[in-house]
Formats: C-alpha cells, sequence, structure tokens
C-alpha cells in the first residue's frame, strides 16, 4: 500500500536490534484516516469470505482491527495479554514468546466469544517471527474457529513469521513489506 | 444513554468487589455499532470545542476514543501502561493506582505527540474511582495542554472518581452512570 509504504519512510524512525518506531501514526499516535483506509484495503481482499469475527491482540493492533471489523459488520474481539500463565475454565489461553521485550506472556479469549461456527479473521499491526500470530491461530483451533485470514499493517520481511504461516496455508495479507532495514535508517520494501 | 443501558442490564454481569464484567460488547469482544452510537454521543456533547487529540489509555478504551476521534477529524493517542516506574527524556509520566487490580503501574505519553497548543480531549470506557483519568490530566498538565473534557462510557456513580472531577472543574460526561449494583447482580442507574 502505496500511503503506507510513504508514511513508514517519512515518519519510521529505526532502532538498533531492526526495530522500527512508527509511533506517530500507527502505534501510540493513531492516524484515524490512515487507518481506514489500510482497513479498506484489507476489506477488499477478504471480502468474499463470509467472516464472523476479526481477532487481535492489545492493544496496538486495535484500531485496524477495529475499523476492519466496521466493514465486515461483524464483532471485534481483542485478546488479552498476561504476564502469567492464565489458565481459567472459561478461557482459551495460548503463550506467547515477546521478540520485541525478550519476555514470555500468555493471551487470551473468553470462551463465550469464540467457537466451532466462526469464521476469523486475524488482523495486528505488526507481523516479523509472528508468534503472536501464532498464538492467535493457536485460540482459533482451541475453539474449532476456523481461520479465514491473517493481515497485517506491516510485515517484517526479513525476518521469518509471515513465509512460515504462508507455509503452514494461511492467507496472510501485508499492506507494507519492509525488505530491509539499515542502522542508518534505510528502509526498501519489497514489490 | 437508553441503549448502552439496556445492554450493561441484559449482558453485564455483576461480581464480587463492585466489578462490572461488560465484556461481550465493550472491552473483549467489542460491538461497533454500540461503539459508534456512544462515539456520536460524546462528539454531540464537546462539539463545539476545538478538539485537536483525542486521549485514551491502553487497551480497552481504544476503541470509543478511535471511533470519537473519527467525528473529531483528529488523531487519537493511547497513552501506554508500563509496570515499572517509567522515565525517559521524550516521556510525560504519571503513576496510577489501579483499583481492579491491585498495583501500581505508570502511563506515559511520548512528548512529540502532546504540546501546549493541544485541547485534548480524555476517553475511556470506565471510570470508578478516577485514578486512571487524573493521571491522563496530570500527563495533559505536563505537556502544558488544556482538558477540553472528559467522556466514559460507564460510570460507576457510586464511586467518588467522577464527583471529583467535576468538582475539580472539568466537564465530565458518562453515557451511563451506575447508581447501585447488588450483589445479586441488580443494576440501577442514574436519571
Amino acid at each position: 500500500m502505496k500511503e503506507l509504504e510513504e508514511r513508514i519512510l517519512s515518519h519510521g524512525k529505526v532502532y538498533p536490534g531492526n526495530i522500527l518506531k512508527v509511533d506517530s501514526f500507527l502505534n501510540h499516535q493513531v492516524d484515524i484516516d490512515l487507518t481506514k483506509k489500510m482497513a479498506e484495503k484489507i476489506h477488499e481482499h477478504f471480502k468474499y469470505r463470509a467472516i464472523t469475527k476479526v481477532l487481535t491482540i492489545e492493544a496496538s493492533g486495535i484500531p485496524v482491527a477495529f475499523s476492519v471489523a466496521e466493514l465486515f459488520k461483524v464483532p471485534m474481539i481483542f485478546a488479552k495479554k498476561s504476564k502469567s500463565l492464565t489458565i481459567g475454565d472459561d478461557l482459551f489461553s495460548s503463550q506467547v514468546c515477546s521478540y520485541t521485550h525478550n519476555t514470555n506472556y500468555s493471551v487470551t479469549v473468553s470462551k463465550r466469544y469464540l467457537g466451532s461456527n466462526d469464521k476469523v479473521l486475524i488482523v495486528d499491526d505488526f507481523l516479523a517471527l509472528g508468534n503472536a500470530t501464532k498464538g492467535l491461530i493457536d485460540i482459533c483451533n482451541q475453539a474449532e474457529a476456523f481461520v479465514e485470514g491473517i493481515a497485517v499493517c506491516i510485515e517484517k520481511g526479513f525476518q521469518p513469521g509471515g513465509n512460515e504461516l504462508r507455509m503452514m496455508g494461511y492467507d496472510v495479507m501485508s499492506l507494507a513489506i519492509i525488505e530491509s532495514m539499515s542502522e542508518e535508517g534505510k528502509i526498501t520494501f519489497q514489490n
């Protein structure tokens, strides 16, 4: 998506450790207009699928997931994160290893809101190693819900998560795929 | 707001310790249509104010804050929570005591996104003791930004936060004010 790539080039900042900060428009301050345009692109790609729920993970996936859910006219669910292993009779739970923060955490979804009739579109802001996404897929599997696809704003194409998910057979749509980021801050995109 | 009150009565669940769970439509699974109607009510109340930023706190305030920001055509900022006292040259930071989780945490906003020219509408899902809201006000004060008002979906009117904020002179708008919740699950609203 051209407008997103341009915004990443003009406003993104590269930090050591392959960190890309886009907090002026995506995950701290949020540009509503750009978010809605991203959601339209995602809806365009998946609109022939009978999505029943949009699933994301708190917090920075929520704005785009909300806008996507609006276009599909379905509820949005945001999975909760907790530091400890959260287990409850009424929760689906999966363990996730965080690359950015070098810790493990649990993601949970109430059993009341996902079930075997659901067709889920997973939406998130970033895809790098794909660990959070795999946690959400694990939760969908526990719920016997069908994962119709995965949509992310920014994929770090030089990390393996996106391609692993594609190899697993998922329809993964990324609005911008970063091919490389140099320590001097130069960013290139896959075509 | 009648529709919100009805939804709280039909879908809310009361737990010991004055906990109201509304995670079927507000803060886990999100009803997009209801969220947009809530945002319209908030916009209607504050529309003559020259809001430049909508400020909330991750994660469950984000959907309604996003929708309010869309109506004002301004950016939405979600303050970040962290367990530890987060101090940085580039951050406004305030300490918050959490009633629900019985812990302290920091809320932070990057100094790049709030300044003395900003007129801020604070939006959140719940208002009880008001500690999170006061943390956001503290951050606005540090930024020398003007707090134009505070809008919340559900105020626990039997806890002091809302009235303390009104006594401080803030225009506090609550879409539903709960007067009482009994252990048997009976909920009444202020008129």
